[in-house]
């Protein structure tokens, strides 16, 4: 906190201390209207908001309240891997109701944990007193070329990392009064976006990436619209977690695994030797009208749509 | 929109397009999970969020859903304002009920008119189906010398743009069932964010500067203690809107007008001549505890605390 701007009195800005101590020094000019930021030279900016609302995208019951914090700053920071930019630094933006008041501190962990994983400093922030509980926050990254949804061509091949289905598998569980598997569970609370991941990708030769946030299918559909191409996903091939079957891989959304395409192959083995995770080819980008197929059983079948809040 | 990604498919980006038809090119590189930014040479990146909520900000029989809008929009501009930062675009994180669905295209009519009026593209930007009504937005800028509000020093006379009071009195008419005056209205429903003016009073030499979003109190104390400084306000000195008396212009929030300390004296007339705003002289920096004293009627008393949401 060395480059703080003292904080006048006042209840708001006792909270905002309380914030401020579990931050320590992975917070950076707090204090002011605005904070200022300096750009590698040659660099884009860019940047990313996404908001995390109790009883929409998590319960209460669900998850501890670090695991909220950091579930709603991961599923921000997932944006930047998206585009395989590298963390700036992060904005929250918190409704805090009163009976998460004693929480506070507990939710800024959270926050804090999953930004320093990113490599990300807090540079602002925003708290207001009200209900429910909602975490805006905003990422701001940077990278001299930005990874986009638009770059895949036909005879590219489509890749996955990790494993899908935990966080449907989780929530199915929940919502049925059982405890999901750890495995799933984690999945869930604590995704990790694939920020050093998508810069190796990028690196290695990705045309187009996207992360999974709407489920398999939805998010290939929004690359095939921003490609303008045809995209075919082999649906056994996609790896699954323990428990999921291939429908439950399609849909599960909030992976904040990344799904990319390259012009001809990853080396899956020295990805998964440098990360630790698996890299799988799961399709391929054909020409044809903007949209996904699904082969399964060597049939192919209209792809599901993705997770739609609107749709309910 | 000339270089938006087309958006894929569903209920949520038929939304997205209900605000893309009423932005059109006034938003830039929606589509994508973030968007990529230039900044021009040599300056910093500028950022600040804010937010917006139904029922403590606002209340929905108070304001046309095109005056909600603007006003979330032009709170959150009124930090580029405060740090003397020219505007480079807002990201717009949206939580909209059921029941606002029709009310969407207003909204972001209104968004977009203030974004305008500052010179700001919209370039980002979230949607939550969820209650009650949330605009959070987020506001980028550039400077090569940011405003601080710690830079006052003794000596410094004080100073403030346009008169206070409005928003004080409306919200005051409206909690009493009567209508608030047009002009008190406005000052609510329609607050400009100070952005030229701040760059006219950074190029002439102001030495710190805060906007005023807690009450002049407040914010008069939040620039002591920023710069570890005793500010005398003289309180008859500070200009009024019609029908507010000393105390209102003292604690009335949520102005957005400028409160600005400088070495010597700021061209008030010069000033007045290019934005049709008065900017008046109302108070002196001193040496001694950080605070603010307020001058009545030549007795120095303690200044009233400004608005606290977690002290009510």
């Amino acid at each position: 906190m060395s480059d703080e701007t003292p904080l006048g009195p006042g209840r708001e800005f006792d909270l905002v201390r309380v914030m401020m101590a579990r931050w320590g020094d992975r917070a950076r000019g707090i204090g002011d209207d605005a904070t200022s930021l300096d750009l590698p030279p040659g660099e884009q900016l860019v940047v990313s908001t996404d908001t995390s609302l109790e009883d929409v995208h998590f319960r209460r019951e669900w998850l501890s309240p670090e695991e909220i914090g950091w579930r709603a700053t991961a599923a921000a920071l997932s944006d930047l891997a998206a585009m395989a930019a590298k963390p700036l630094g992060v904005l929250v933006a918190l409704t805090l109701p009163p009976a998460w008041l004693d929480e506070l501190g507990a939710l800024a962990e959270g926050i804090a944990a999953a930004t320093s994983a990113a490599g990300a400093p807090i540079v602002g922030g925003d708290l207001t007193n009200g209900a429910p509980l909602a975490l805006t926050l905003t990422v701001l990254g940077t990278t001299a070329a930005p990874l986009r949804r638009s770059g895949a061509q036909p005879g590219d091949t489509l890749w996955v990392t990790g494993q899908l289905g935990g966080p449907a598998l989780a929530i199915a569980a929940w919502s049925e009064g059982r405890q999901p598997t750890p495995e799933a569970r984690a999945r869930f609370a604590r995704p990790v976006p694939r920020i050093r991941e998508a810069q190796w990708l990028a690196a290695a030769g990705a045309t187009a990436g996207i992360d999974i946030s709407d489920g398999l299918g939805g998010d290939a559909a929004h690359l095939a619209a921003a490609s303008g191409v045809r995209i075919t996903i082999e649906a056994e091939a996609v790896p699954r977690i323990t428990g999921a079957d291939v429908s439950t891989a399609q849909r599960s959304g909030e992976e904040y695994e990344l799904l990319v395409t390259t012009r001809k192959s990853f080396d899956a083995v020295a990805f998964q030797r440098t990360f630790g995770l698996s890299l799988t080819r799961i399709g391929a980008v054909e020409r044809g009208d903007a949209g996904v197929d699904l082969l399964i059983g060597g049939e192919r079948v209209a792809s599901p749509a993705g997770y739609d809040h609107y749709s309910q």
